[in-house]
């Protein structure tokens, strides 16, 4: 269900995982089927040294539609529903708490569940066409589990806004808002997502997976136990093969060399 | 000491209930009997199927002016001043717990309890004239009640430089920083607050109930719990009659005809 | 290693401690001894009435550069290491407790923990030439440390890419999205500032101080939780001999006349 993504403007590598909707005559539906098969490929190569950076688009005008209402009525079952909603949810923690850097590159609608996987990217570029919306409660369906990753994205007020009347916000609303790293007009949409994973997937693997680990680890915390565990973790980051060589070349003025090693 | 709005634009039904703070000549100030009088019109109804949406706006030039500073003299002594901020944060606390979204409509002023009033409604339009303030550091007066709804509506700078200096900020810069839902100019509050409160009153009220209670729920939790309390809530609503309802209507591309029935 | 602020364009008296980075050679590092002696100079006079702000500002045209990477190489080893980010951390966390608000005044770069610095502060001015960036990554060492501010006052798609890109942001950018409270072009900045400190120093000290506590105190808390310590607050603050001129002045219409003493 999901291809490499063909015209990338630039040579790929095992650096770059390339992660692409491709249902466009469903809308890109999330169906359990395609959520499963996403759960799959965020997972192919996460131990890999040589994976940098996962990048997650879609083809055709829709980014994606969000779950497949097929899939959610009364005849499928309470069980089922349970599954579709458990492997979303599972979807969307892999994305966090996946070694690399996740970035979503959104050229279109974003709905729902859709909207969600956006809000979960750690990184967001979209096209200036892109529109964002949880549409749900007109169909009788709160969009409570888009809610989670939208509400830890933009104020409170703006969530409630979208979810309590399941209106589209634009892409410059979504990035003013905080729901998008970066919005560029279409034709851009490519090289300036293309531009930062290419930054990420010049860096160390290990300090990229340390540094994203512990800044979800200290979120919740309060700022006693925030600090103690970010200052653990730049100890430990210093103590990286990585860490090392990257103060030493900074100190010798001279490009540092990665080994991508572990410890 | 409260009225129903008159001049609505539009029909009004027992869908809608519509608090009006309307003690003008006392710039609407939050005094005890005000907030007992807001308190029982805020529970009003509360249990009836028909509310879907409630509106709270004001009389005058003044949304509100906030507490009642005559009620926080040394002669009203320790406890009364208890009673006026404990009811007034019980009021604030039925807004959020309440079945029904709430949408503040403001034209004008709002200061410290009044502009904690705004920032703890769950959706608040307002016109460009308006401003918010917490000033009560000027009268030695810290606006710390205020400042809790506040803080979980705006960053954290934002808030702080309020408090701290007292100013007042802009209607797009309340805006800009998530305070506010919208802000159009006066002309076009009242169409403009009726239009979303027409469109939440459309949905099924069991179904935005549920999405409100599970949206303040899951918000203080962490990811997994989360995801397992709105995963469930999720299944919840589609085993709801309007959950089964909204999801055949739209595979039968029909409208919904909702029961508004709570299971 | 720090000096007074000399052309403060306004008389200073022991209302106001200006604290300046003044290393510009060294682009303000925040060394050990550096970190050191800041924290001794913001534990100054913190019990003194007297002092009302604190303003933090720096030489030169890099507000401050982050910690010295000379420190922390290999040679100097894991302790040391720690030491150094148990300091930064001690700052950071002294800023937040300390009784009076602290203001960061930044013209230039702010880098890593020089970005924290400014994230840490209750307020932050800065001019329109500013920037700021947590670079970190680019030398194999995670901002971890820095991303504990700054995630507490930017959305987290924005925290995220400064951290994982490590670009910096405009002055503009920073104020959009909450990392600082107000921009003013340069030759403004001090004015401004000062603007700003003089409000505060004109208030009372203990309501001031009694109302940064409990803001900070509230944050974390769930929403009942919070209204129980700032309902306790606000009584406790009406308590306060300061709290009763307040609202006395008030009702006899003339300026309040602070005594700024504890209770």
């Amino acid at each position: 269900m999901w291809d490499a993504l063909k015209d990338q403007g630039s040579p790929l590598d095992a650096s770059f995982l390339n992660i692409v909707l491709s249902n466009p005559e469903k809308r890109n539906a999330l169906s359990l089927a395609m959520l499963k098969s996403l759960r799959s490929d965020i997972l192919r190569d996460a131990e890999s040294n040589d994976l940098k950076v996962i990048i997650i688009s879609a083809e055709g005008p829709v980014f994606s539609s969000g779950h497949d209402l097929k899939e959610l009525t009364e005849e499928q079952g309470r069980d089922y529903h349970a599954e579709v909603f458990h492997t979303c949810a599972e979807v969307m923690m892999l994305i966090r708490n996946h070694p690399v850097p996740v970035i979503a590159m959104v050229n279109g609608l974003a709905t729902a569940a859709g909207c969600q996987l956006v809000a979960s990217c750690d990184i967001a570029v979209a096209s200036d066409k892109s529109s964002f919306t949880t549409p749900g409660v007109n169909i009788g369906l709160f969009c409570s589990t888009p809610g989670v990753a939208l509400a830890r994205a933009v104020p409170r007020k703006v969530a409630l806004e979208m979810l309590f009347t399941g209106e589209p916000i634009s892409a410059q609303e979504a990035l003013l808002h905080g729901l998008l790293s970066k919005v560029v007009p279409e034709a851009q949409l490519q090289e300036e997502t293309m531009r930062i994973a290419r930054k990420i997937a010049s860096l160390s693997r290990p300090v990229v997976s340390l540094g994203k680990a512990t800044f979800y680890k200290q979120l919740p915390q309060d700022l006693e136990m925030a600090y103690y565990l970010t200052s653990q973790a730049m100890v430990d980051n210093l103590a990286l093969r990585d860490g090392q060589e990257g103060i030493r070349a900074f100190l010798q003025k001279r490009k540092p060399t990665w080994s991508h090693e572990a410890a």
